[in-house]
């Protein structure tokens, strides 16, 4: 047995399996157990992603979220709830660590970049040794898709959540050259009006399940209906043309 | 000979040769030309990256920027010299499209996130069947390579190039929770001082070459010079504590 063992937070791009880096390929050789987070019932995203590059038989440890949309973000017993579940997932992983495990932690997209790892991150990394694999993000994935240079030279980018105010959403809309807008679920006639208000609705293009093989592409103008995944995104490029 | 070609933008990440994807490595593989742009007398960055993978004396068309940093942006000499460079490349491209060719551009980073790909991508796209591989930002090369959260739930991310004037600088420090500024450079005390005036600079954590070999990662606040180069980041993460 290992005296220690190894955290390793990898990020595994934004969906299409071959965005996976060769780096995360080694972290899944070398790990013993693979620790993913997903919704109960629901399988993990992360986990559909690397599936096929899985050593046979490996252990598994899956993280479920004990509530997700179901109680406002507000609420104190969502609060209560999150807090007391990172607690527990973070001491779960770490008796692995104890153990002399490399524990592999497969997180969609790139693991710092508003990702679920840095909770067990911020409470282990400290602790054991830890390396984090970068990863596509989603954004990333995206843009690249769809083929539209996000930002160039001296643009300023920014990355909006849906879920801010109406106001808020504007007045950053009408400072930045290029815009992601992320979490757009039950936010979508918001922000389409936000973009609207400023000017941007044109040039904005609606993106689910981005670089996967069902996924949806379209210039939101064109996008009739108020239907979204919470994880689609919003592009607002900012470069328009050659200087 | 094939009826025509492909262009295919590829991001080869920010620097360790182990981040490129497997979708990467198999753009490298069909390609027929290897296109990389560096400074003249230097080589390619991209190129270094995939120097291992590149397959036995397959072609290769490089293409030097004409000017760098010795005439102002803002110069009009600058501009034309730049927009004739870009216009020469697309066309030198362009002919090994119409030859059947599938074009590999690498890029640092990923290709459509303030690379130089996008001069031909705008260019060339219209034209010609067109694949653009997403690749790990150096940004985020730099963020992993610290194993600093940058960006979490309803942060508000934004990336400011350090080129901008000090009072922006500051203004837009204030309004953003997460935060990398780019181009550093000979812009580093301002940047510097724009830190310290909106209260970021204990945070904030200085990076060269992230994820190579000889990178260089210290506090902001340790860094007692004035000398960074041009590629170097600055990242000032946004989120402190799991909730």
């Amino acid at each position: 047995m290992r005296a220690t063992g190894k955290l390793i937070g990898v990020g595994v791009g934004p969906g299409d399996p071959e965005l996976l880096t060769l780096k995360a390929m080694r972290a899944l050789a070398e790990a013993d157990i693979i620790v993913h987070f997903a919704k109960a019932g629901n399988g993990s995203n992360a986990r559909a992603i690397v599936a096929q590059h899985l050593k046979q038989g490996v252990a598994e440890l899956p993280l479920y979220y004990p509530v997700t949309t179901e109680v406002p973000k507000e609420d104190a017993a969502y609060r209560d709830a999150i807090a007391q579940f990172y607690e527990t997932s973070a001491a779960a992983v770490a008796a692995h660590l104890d153990d002399g495990k490399i524990v592999a932690v497969i997180s969609e997209g790139d693991p710092l970049f508003y990702g679920s790892y840095m909770h067990l991150h911020v409470r282990l990394a400290p602790r054991y040794p830890t390396e984090v694999v970068a990863g596509i993000t989603a954004m990333s994935g995206c843009w690249s898709s769809v083929g539209a240079p996000i930002a160039q030279g001296d643009d300023v980018f920014t990355v909006l959540p849906g879920t801010l105010p109406e106001s808020e959403l504007q007045r950053r809309l009408r400072d930045a050259d290029a815009v992601v807008v992320m979490k757009i679920g039950r936010h979508l006639p918001k922000i389409r009006r936000a973009l609207r208000e400023t000017g941007r609705l044109d040039r904005a293009v609606y993106v689910e399940r981005g670089t996967t093989a069902d996924a949806v592409i379209a210039p939101l103008l064109d996008k009739q209906d108020d239907c979204a995944p919470y994880f689609a995104v919003v592009l607002v490029p900012g470069w328009e043309r050659p200087q």
